[in-house]
């Protein structure tokens, strides 16, 4: 399993507002970048407070790649993944559609008609942990579902765990020409933070892209 | 008056961890720029903040840096400022001994004592504002005391009231290979945070220097 996390931030490491309204960083070309390693993903990964905050669809937007995709013999569309514990994913969420399949990583926490709604709407459901989503469990039976290349696509709580599982091997951060602020919003590792043995990363590439920067970082360990 | 912001952040655009810990996020080239900027400066800024968690020194590291500045007419360390507007910095602070002169920042809620203590430790003092220092009016009375090249060194509080009045020319981040994590970790740009009309940067140069890269950016306004 190949696990990339890719993300846009202000230049102040925010993801969007305190009032976690999605904030437009980047621009063409950084979006046609994104769209390309969806296309090249096996399976694109949110936290459920993404799903809350922004409704996205996290299909492949451009028509040549998902066709290429066909021809491959894959889907049109990745596998669209939710980590979402309590199983709050709105039944009509844009993911839930019938643009690609859907998996929702629960926790035991999830009531159960939640896990139900869910199902109905044709999610697949995956259990794992006590309260939480236990990420190590669940991307295990991903992997089992054969999904191998992995993108996650945000947010800030989900990609801090990720590190603190050791689960991420790129990380790859469009840097863009705002300042957003806040000590309250929402930035690209939240979570309860490391104090010692911070996760260490290898700066692989530096790119010029719209009007800001494309930072590619491989994960060591910690 | 010149007004450059330099701090160096994480991967993921902290500048310490939650236990706000100094944590070293950049190399010995890294090191050496930021004590040319300082030499090249008439005054470092911080906020108290950094003062209280970091008990910085503020003093150009390299000895021919500051002979230089001697030839050139200057003192051998530039003004150090510290924006504390209730006279929190304390007398045995590093930045209160005799390699610099010591501007302390204060507003009219500052206890009559602690600025008598500060006075007495031989800084000077600059009363701006009511509650919080009104950082327009603290930096003209810099600018009226011959300061025109101000470098300020952070924290993240400071740096958003800057944003918010005006104040940054010139943004110089260094962003490290670590990932510190944490909603509650101090970031680039922390105080309210702004939620519309967010500040516009050009991206003026990148490069790599140590383990990371070195992101210079131009403000634009608001
Ligand atoms: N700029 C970008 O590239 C970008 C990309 C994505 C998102 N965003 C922004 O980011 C914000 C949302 O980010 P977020 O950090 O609030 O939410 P998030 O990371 O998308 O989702 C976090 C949620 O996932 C669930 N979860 C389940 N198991 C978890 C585990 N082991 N570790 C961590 N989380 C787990 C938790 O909710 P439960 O307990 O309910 O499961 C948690 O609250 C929005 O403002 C959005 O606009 C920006
Ligand atoms: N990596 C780096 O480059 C770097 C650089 C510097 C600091 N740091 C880290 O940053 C952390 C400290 O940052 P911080 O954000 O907590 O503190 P800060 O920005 O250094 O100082 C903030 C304080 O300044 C005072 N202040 C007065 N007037 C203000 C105004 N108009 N706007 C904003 N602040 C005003 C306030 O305290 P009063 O109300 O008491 O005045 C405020 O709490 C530490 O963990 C330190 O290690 C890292």
């Amino acid at each position: 399993m190949h696990v990339v996390v890719n993300a846009a931030t202000s230049a102040d490491g925010k993801l969007s507002s305190r009032r976690r309204e999605q904030i437009a960083i980047s621009g063409e070309a950084d979006f046609e970048r994104v769209d390309r390693l969806r296309a090249d993903s096996d399976a694109v990964v949110v936290g459920a407070g993404t799903v809350l905050a922004d409704d996205p669809h996290l299909t492949v937007k451009d028509a040549d790649l998902r066709d290429q995709r066909v021809e491959d013999g894959e889907a049109a569309n990745p596998v669209r993944v939710v980590v979402d514990s309590k199983a709050r994913t709105p039944v009509d969420a844009e993911i839930l559609d019938d643009a690609a399949e859907t998996y929702v990583c629960v926790s035991e926490a999830a009531p159960v008609d939640r896990r139900m709604d869910l199902a109905n709407r044709g999610a697949e459901l995956v259990t794992a942990g006590d309260d939480r989503v236990d990420l190590l469990r669940a991307f295990a039976a991903l992997q089992e579902a054969g999904l191998e290349r992995l993108m996650v696509e945000g947010g800030g709580e989900l990609i801090f765990s990720l590190f603190e599982d050791g689960l991420v091997d790129e990380l790859r951060v469009f840097v863009g020409p705002k300042v957003i602020g806040g000590r309250d919003a929402p930035t690209l590792a939240d979570g309860e933070g490391f104090v010692e043995d911070f996760p260490t990363l290898e700066l692989e590439s530096v790119e010029r892209l719209d009007d800001g920067v494309l930072l590619t970082w491989q994960a060591g360990g910690r």
